[in-house]
Protein backbone atom coordinates (compact mmCIF):
# COMPACT_ATOMS: atom_id res chain seq x y z
CA UNK A 1 0.00 0.00 0.00
CA UNK A 2 1.32 3.41 -0.67
CA UNK A 3 1.74 5.97 2.33
CA UNK A 4 -1.73 8.27 3.10
CA UNK A 5 -1.31 11.85 4.37
CA UNK A 6 -3.14 12.22 7.86
CA UNK A 7 -4.61 15.03 8.95
CA UNK A 8 -5.38 15.37 13.22
CA UNK A 9 -8.78 16.94 13.26
CA UNK A 10 -7.34 18.55 16.56
CA UNK A 11 -4.39 19.95 15.78
CA UNK A 12 -4.73 20.48 12.72
CA UNK A 13 -1.88 19.10 11.37
CA UNK A 14 -0.83 17.45 8.30
CA UNK A 15 1.47 14.52 8.33
CA UNK A 16 3.00 15.49 4.33
CA UNK A 17 2.89 18.81 3.03
CA UNK A 18 4.95 19.97 -0.32
CA UNK A 19 5.27 23.64 1.05
CA UNK A 20 5.22 25.61 4.23
CA UNK A 21 4.40 29.19 3.99
CA UNK A 22 4.78 31.98 7.07
CA UNK A 23 3.82 35.50 6.57
CA UNK A 24 4.84 37.53 8.88
CA UNK A 25 3.09 41.52 9.69
CA UNK A 26 6.22 42.50 7.25
CA UNK A 27 4.42 40.91 4.55
CA UNK A 28 1.41 42.15 5.62
CA UNK A 29 1.96 46.12 6.11
CA UNK A 30 0.08 46.74 2.86
CA UNK A 31 -3.00 45.17 3.63
CA UNK A 32 -3.95 46.17 7.68
CA UNK A 33 -6.27 48.99 7.80
CA UNK A 34 -3.87 50.84 10.31
CA UNK A 35 -0.76 51.10 9.36
CA UNK A 36 0.88 53.54 11.81
CA UNK A 37 0.20 50.97 14.39
CA UNK A 38 1.61 48.01 12.14
CA UNK A 39 4.92 50.06 11.97
CA UNK A 40 4.65 50.88 15.31
CA UNK A 41 4.19 47.04 16.75
CA UNK A 42 7.49 46.35 13.67
CA UNK A 43 9.72 48.71 15.10
CA UNK A 44 9.66 46.36 18.10
CA UNK A 45 9.12 42.95 16.90
CA UNK A 46 7.50 41.09 13.35
CA UNK A 47 5.23 38.64 14.79
CA UNK A 48 3.90 35.97 12.68
CA UNK A 49 0.20 36.35 11.15
CA UNK A 50 -0.11 32.56 9.64
CA UNK A 51 0.68 30.12 8.18
CA UNK A 52 0.06 27.87 5.10
CA UNK A 53 1.27 24.05 4.84
CA UNK A 54 0.26 23.00 1.05
CA UNK A 55 -0.15 19.62 -0.19
CA UNK A 56 0.25 20.75 -3.97
CA UNK A 57 -0.82 18.49 -7.11
CA UNK A 58 -0.31 19.34 -10.44
CA UNK A 59 -1.50 18.34 -14.27
CA UNK A 60 -5.25 18.04 -16.03
CA UNK A 61 -7.71 18.02 -13.42
CA UNK A 62 -5.67 18.53 -10.23
CA UNK A 63 -7.20 19.17 -6.99
CA UNK A 64 -4.60 20.74 -4.24
CA UNK A 65 -5.18 21.44 -0.44
CA UNK A 66 -3.74 23.21 2.56
CA UNK A 67 -4.31 23.92 6.07
CA UNK A 68 -4.03 27.47 7.04
CA UNK A 69 -3.22 28.55 10.73
CA UNK A 70 -3.82 32.56 11.71
CA UNK A 71 -2.37 33.16 15.29
CA UNK A 72 -5.08 35.31 17.48
CA UNK A 73 -4.06 38.79 17.38
CA UNK A 74 -4.68 42.55 16.36
CA UNK A 75 -2.76 45.54 14.63
CA UNK A 76 -4.78 48.67 16.18
CA UNK A 77 -8.12 46.99 16.60
CA UNK A 78 -8.06 45.26 13.44
CA UNK A 79 -7.87 41.08 13.61
CA UNK A 80 -5.41 39.23 11.90
CA UNK A 81 -6.38 37.68 8.74
CA UNK A 82 -4.78 36.48 5.44
CA UNK A 83 -4.07 38.88 2.70
CA UNK A 84 -6.82 37.36 0.94
CA UNK A 85 -7.03 37.25 -3.43
CA UNK A 86 -9.03 36.81 -6.11
CA UNK A 87 -8.33 33.66 -7.88
CA UNK A 88 -7.12 34.20 -11.48
CA UNK A 89 -9.71 32.14 -13.09
CA UNK A 90 -12.92 30.83 -12.01
CA UNK A 91 -12.42 28.89 -9.60
CA UNK A 92 -14.15 27.60 -5.90
CA UNK A 93 -13.01 26.52 -2.66
CA UNK A 94 -14.20 24.48 0.09
CA UNK A 95 -13.18 25.11 3.81
CA UNK A 96 -13.49 22.92 6.43
CA UNK A 97 -12.99 24.71 10.01
CA UNK A 98 -11.21 22.69 12.58
CA UNK A 99 -10.49 25.17 15.18
CA UNK A 100 -10.98 28.82 16.48
CA UNK A 101 -13.45 31.68 15.57
CA UNK A 102 -13.50 33.88 12.55
CA UNK A 103 -15.04 35.32 9.85
CA UNK A 104 -14.68 34.51 5.64
CA UNK A 105 -14.52 37.67 3.94
CA UNK A 106 -15.98 38.26 0.57
CA UNK A 107 -16.13 40.27 -2.26
CA UNK A 108 -16.30 40.40 -5.93
CA UNK A 109 -15.01 42.67 -8.08
CA UNK A 110 -18.41 44.98 -8.31
CA UNK A 111 -17.98 45.38 -4.62
CA UNK A 112 -20.84 43.04 -3.32
CA UNK A 113 -19.73 41.32 -0.02
CA UNK A 114 -20.64 38.04 1.80
CA UNK A 115 -19.57 37.30 5.39
CA UNK A 116 -19.58 33.53 6.76
CA UNK A 117 -18.91 32.91 10.23
CA UNK A 118 -15.61 30.38 10.97
CA UNK A 119 -15.98 27.76 13.50
CA UNK A 120 -15.24 24.20 14.16
CA UNK A 121 -17.31 22.10 11.93
CA UNK A 122 -18.20 24.93 9.46
CA UNK A 123 -18.04 23.74 5.68
CA UNK A 124 -17.81 26.96 3.54
CA UNK A 125 -18.04 27.47 -0.35
CA UNK A 126 -15.50 30.12 -1.57
CA UNK A 127 -17.69 31.51 -4.57
CA UNK A 128 -15.09 31.06 -7.53
CA UNK A 129 -15.57 35.13 -8.34
CA UNK A 130 -15.02 36.50 -4.93
CA UNK A 131 -11.78 37.52 -3.50
CA UNK A 132 -11.57 35.98 -0.22
CA UNK A 133 -9.92 36.59 3.45
CA UNK A 134 -9.93 35.01 6.95
CA UNK A 135 -9.59 36.63 9.91
CA UNK A 136 -8.98 35.33 13.20
CA UNK A 137 -11.53 37.18 15.75
CA UNK A 138 -11.12 34.27 18.54
CA UNK A 139 -8.29 34.06 21.35
CA UNK A 140 -6.86 30.94 19.72
CA UNK A 141 -5.60 29.87 16.61
CA UNK A 142 -7.71 29.72 13.61
CA UNK A 143 -7.31 26.43 11.82
CA UNK A 144 -8.85 25.20 8.56
CA UNK A 145 -8.46 23.35 5.49
CA UNK A 146 -9.22 24.37 2.05
CA UNK A 147 -9.67 22.56 -0.81
CA UNK A 148 -8.97 23.99 -4.33
CA UNK A 149 -8.48 23.74 -7.89
CA UNK A 150 -4.84 23.69 -8.94
CA UNK A 151 -4.33 25.75 -11.19
CA UNK A 152 -6.71 27.96 -9.42
CA UNK A 153 -4.05 31.15 -9.66
CA UNK A 154 -3.80 33.93 -6.98
CA UNK A 155 -4.62 37.36 -7.53
CA UNK A 156 -3.17 39.76 -4.51
CA UNK A 157 -2.64 42.67 -6.56
CA UNK A 158 -6.02 44.01 -6.73
CA UNK A 159 -6.71 43.64 -2.69
CA UNK A 160 -3.23 45.26 -2.28
CA UNK A 161 -4.32 48.33 -4.15
CA UNK A 162 -8.01 48.83 -2.80
CA UNK A 163 -8.22 46.76 -0.11
CA UNK A 164 -11.74 44.99 1.18
CA UNK A 165 -14.50 47.41 1.62
CA UNK A 166 -15.19 45.93 5.12
CA UNK A 167 -12.66 45.06 7.53
CA UNK A 168 -13.06 43.34 10.97
CA UNK A 169 -12.44 45.06 13.91
CA UNK A 170 -12.77 44.33 17.86
CA UNK A 171 -15.39 46.90 19.83
CA UNK A 172 -15.88 45.14 22.47
CA UNK A 173 -16.34 42.10 20.26
CA UNK A 174 -15.90 40.82 16.47
CA UNK A 175 -17.64 44.11 14.33
CA UNK A 176 -17.49 44.42 10.29
CA UNK A 177 -16.88 48.04 9.47
CA UNK A 178 -16.60 50.19 6.81
CA UNK A 179 -12.64 49.77 5.41
CA UNK A 180 -10.70 53.31 5.93
CA UNK A 181 -8.26 52.53 3.62
CA UNK A 182 -10.37 51.10 0.78
CA UNK A 183 -10.11 53.21 -2.59
CA UNK A 184 -13.15 51.65 -3.75
CA UNK A 185 -15.62 54.41 -4.23
CA UNK B 1 -24.40 36.78 8.37
CA UNK B 2 -25.30 33.95 5.94
CA UNK B 3 -26.28 30.04 7.56
CA UNK B 4 -22.91 27.71 6.96
CA UNK B 5 -23.12 24.32 6.78
CA UNK B 6 -22.02 22.33 9.57
CA UNK B 7 -20.13 19.12 9.54
CA UNK B 8 -20.07 17.18 12.87
CA UNK B 9 -16.71 15.05 12.70
CA UNK B 10 -17.91 12.32 14.55
CA UNK B 11 -21.10 11.10 13.19
CA UNK B 12 -20.28 12.75 9.66
CA UNK B 13 -23.41 14.83 9.90
CA UNK B 14 -23.73 17.37 7.22
CA UNK B 15 -26.85 20.22 8.14
CA UNK B 16 -27.40 21.18 4.83
CA UNK B 17 -27.77 18.92 1.22
CA UNK B 18 -28.71 19.35 -1.68
CA UNK B 19 -29.82 15.46 -2.68
CA UNK B 20 -29.40 12.12 -0.91
CA UNK B 21 -28.98 8.98 -2.75
CA UNK B 22 -29.51 5.57 -1.64
CA UNK B 23 -27.98 2.37 -2.94
CA UNK B 24 -29.47 -0.84 -2.37
CA UNK B 25 -28.04 -4.24 -2.91
CA UNK B 26 -30.34 -4.25 -5.56
CA UNK B 27 -28.60 -1.45 -7.43
CA UNK B 28 -25.26 -3.21 -7.17
CA UNK B 29 -26.05 -6.62 -8.78
CA UNK B 30 -24.44 -5.81 -11.64
CA UNK B 31 -20.78 -5.03 -9.66
CA UNK B 32 -20.27 -7.61 -7.16
CA UNK B 33 -18.05 -10.34 -8.04
CA UNK B 34 -20.69 -13.25 -6.83
CA UNK B 35 -23.56 -12.58 -7.97
CA UNK B 36 -24.81 -15.96 -7.19
CA UNK B 37 -24.51 -15.12 -3.75
CA UNK B 38 -26.12 -11.41 -4.22
CA UNK B 39 -29.28 -13.08 -5.75
CA UNK B 40 -29.22 -15.05 -2.82
CA UNK B 41 -29.64 -12.44 -0.35
CA UNK B 42 -32.02 -10.64 -2.69
CA UNK B 43 -34.94 -13.53 -2.35
CA UNK B 44 -34.59 -12.50 1.46
CA UNK B 45 -34.08 -8.74 1.69
CA UNK B 46 -32.79 -6.11 -0.01
CA UNK B 47 -30.29 -4.29 2.21
CA UNK B 48 -28.38 -1.00 1.88
CA UNK B 49 -25.21 -0.50 0.81
CA UNK B 50 -24.19 2.95 0.82
CA UNK B 51 -25.86 6.45 1.13
CA UNK B 52 -24.00 9.57 -0.25
CA UNK B 53 -24.88 13.08 1.00
CA UNK B 54 -24.39 15.98 -1.33
CA UNK B 55 -23.83 19.39 -1.78
CA UNK B 56 -24.15 20.69 -4.97
CA UNK B 57 -23.21 23.68 -6.96
CA UNK B 58 -22.57 24.98 -10.04
CA UNK B 59 -21.79 27.18 -12.88
CA UNK B 60 -17.97 28.11 -13.86
CA UNK B 61 -15.07 26.46 -11.50
CA UNK B 62 -17.64 25.31 -9.19
CA UNK B 63 -16.95 22.40 -6.68
CA UNK B 64 -19.16 20.16 -4.48
CA UNK B 65 -18.72 18.11 -1.81
CA UNK B 66 -20.17 14.87 -0.36
CA UNK B 67 -20.35 12.64 2.54
CA UNK B 68 -20.44 8.87 1.39
CA UNK B 69 -21.53 6.62 4.24
CA UNK B 70 -20.81 3.22 3.68
CA UNK B 71 -22.78 0.26 5.62
CA UNK B 72 -20.37 -2.88 7.11
CA UNK B 73 -21.38 -6.39 5.31
CA UNK B 74 -20.81 -8.76 2.63
CA UNK B 75 -22.01 -10.36 -0.53
CA UNK B 76 -20.02 -13.75 -0.23
CA UNK B 77 -17.05 -12.75 1.34
CA UNK B 78 -16.56 -9.76 -0.74
CA UNK B 79 -16.63 -6.43 1.17
CA UNK B 80 -19.78 -3.50 0.74
CA UNK B 81 -18.12 -1.08 -1.58
CA UNK B 82 -19.52 2.30 -3.96
CA UNK B 83 -19.71 1.59 -7.66
CA UNK B 84 -16.76 3.41 -8.49
CA UNK B 85 -16.64 5.42 -11.84
CA UNK B 86 -14.16 7.32 -13.83
CA UNK B 87 -14.78 10.91 -14.38
CA UNK B 88 -15.98 11.87 -17.93
CA UNK B 89 -12.99 14.37 -17.77
CA UNK B 90 -9.36 14.79 -16.07
CA UNK B 91 -10.90 15.41 -12.27
CA UNK B 92 -9.01 14.67 -9.25
CA UNK B 93 -11.01 14.26 -6.22
CA UNK B 94 -10.15 14.79 -2.32
CA UNK B 95 -11.28 12.53 0.17
CA UNK B 96 -11.04 12.90 4.00
CA UNK B 97 -12.08 10.07 6.22
CA UNK B 98 -14.41 10.45 9.30
CA UNK B 99 -14.43 7.03 10.50
CA UNK B 100 -14.19 3.59 9.84
CA UNK B 101 -12.07 1.28 8.03
CA UNK B 102 -11.24 0.46 4.37
CA UNK B 103 -9.58 0.33 1.35
CA UNK B 104 -9.41 3.18 -1.75
CA UNK B 105 -9.34 0.69 -4.89
CA UNK B 106 -7.96 2.96 -8.43
CA UNK B 107 -7.93 1.84 -11.74
CA UNK B 108 -7.00 3.79 -14.60
CA UNK B 109 -8.26 2.40 -18.40
CA UNK B 110 -4.50 0.90 -18.88
CA UNK B 111 -5.42 -1.44 -16.05
CA UNK B 112 -2.99 0.04 -13.73
CA UNK B 113 -4.31 0.10 -10.07
CA UNK B 114 -3.69 2.15 -6.65
CA UNK B 115 -4.71 1.13 -3.45
CA UNK B 116 -4.71 3.38 0.03
CA UNK B 117 -5.40 2.74 3.35
CA UNK B 118 -9.16 4.71 4.42
CA UNK B 119 -8.90 5.23 8.17
CA UNK B 120 -10.19 8.12 9.95
CA UNK B 121 -8.04 11.32 9.60
CA UNK B 122 -6.80 9.73 6.13
CA UNK B 123 -6.76 12.59 3.16
CA UNK B 124 -6.38 10.29 -0.14
CA UNK B 125 -5.95 11.93 -3.45
CA UNK B 126 -7.82 10.23 -6.17
CA UNK B 127 -5.84 10.66 -9.36
CA UNK B 128 -8.07 12.40 -11.76
CA UNK B 129 -7.58 9.87 -14.35
CA UNK B 130 -8.31 7.01 -12.54
CA UNK B 131 -11.39 4.88 -11.56
CA UNK B 132 -12.42 4.55 -7.92
CA UNK B 133 -14.02 2.25 -5.67
CA UNK B 134 -14.61 3.28 -1.81
CA UNK B 135 -14.83 -0.51 0.30
CA UNK B 136 -15.86 -0.88 3.60
CA UNK B 137 -13.45 -3.63 5.60
CA UNK B 138 -14.31 -2.70 8.80
CA UNK B 139 -17.27 -3.79 11.23
CA UNK B 140 -18.30 -0.48 10.97
CA UNK B 141 -19.76 2.42 9.23
CA UNK B 142 -17.27 3.83 6.57
CA UNK B 143 -17.56 7.70 6.40
CA UNK B 144 -15.68 10.19 4.50
CA UNK B 145 -16.19 13.65 2.44
CA UNK B 146 -15.20 14.05 -0.80
CA UNK B 147 -14.99 17.35 -2.45
CA UNK B 148 -14.06 17.07 -6.26
CA UNK B 149 -15.13 19.74 -9.52
CA UNK B 150 -19.00 20.34 -9.78
CA UNK B 151 -18.60 19.32 -13.50
CA UNK B 152 -16.45 15.83 -13.34
CA UNK B 153 -19.38 13.77 -14.51
CA UNK B 154 -19.56 9.83 -13.95
CA UNK B 155 -18.87 7.09 -16.16
CA UNK B 156 -20.02 3.69 -14.64
CA UNK B 157 -20.95 1.76 -17.35
CA UNK B 158 -16.73 0.72 -17.70
CA UNK B 159 -16.64 -0.36 -13.88
CA UNK B 160 -20.02 -2.38 -14.85
CA UNK B 161 -19.26 -3.66 -17.84
CA UNK B 162 -15.59 -4.56 -17.07
CA UNK B 163 -15.31 -4.22 -13.35
CA UNK B 164 -12.57 -3.34 -10.93
CA UNK B 165 -9.30 -6.14 -11.74
CA UNK B 166 -8.96 -6.53 -8.19
CA UNK B 167 -12.21 -7.02 -5.19
CA UNK B 168 -11.06 -7.30 -1.59
CA UNK B 169 -12.63 -10.21 0.31
CA UNK B 170 -12.49 -11.16 3.73
CA UNK B 171 -10.19 -14.28 4.17
CA UNK B 172 -9.59 -14.04 7.51
CA UNK B 173 -9.18 -10.36 7.36
CA UNK B 174 -8.85 -7.90 4.37
CA UNK B 175 -7.14 -9.36 1.26
CA UNK B 176 -6.89 -8.05 -2.22
CA UNK B 177 -7.53 -10.78 -4.59
CA UNK B 178 -8.20 -10.86 -8.85
CA UNK B 179 -11.26 -10.12 -9.87
CA UNK B 180 -13.24 -13.46 -10.85
CA UNK B 181 -15.82 -11.58 -13.08
CA UNK B 182 -13.41 -9.08 -14.46
CA UNK B 183 -13.07 -9.01 -18.23
CA UNK B 184 -9.63 -7.01 -19.22
CA UNK B 185 -7.38 -9.07 -19.98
Amino acid sequence: MERVNVLDFTTGKLELTTSVQERYLSDLIDYFAFKNEAEMILREKNPLIYKVYEMAYSGPGALSYAITEIEPGKVGNEYYFTKGHFHSKAAAEVYIVLSGEGILMMENRSGNTRTLNMFKGAVLYVDPEYAHRSINTGNEKLVFLAVYQSDAGHDYESIKERGFSYIVVDEEGPKIVKNPRSTKK
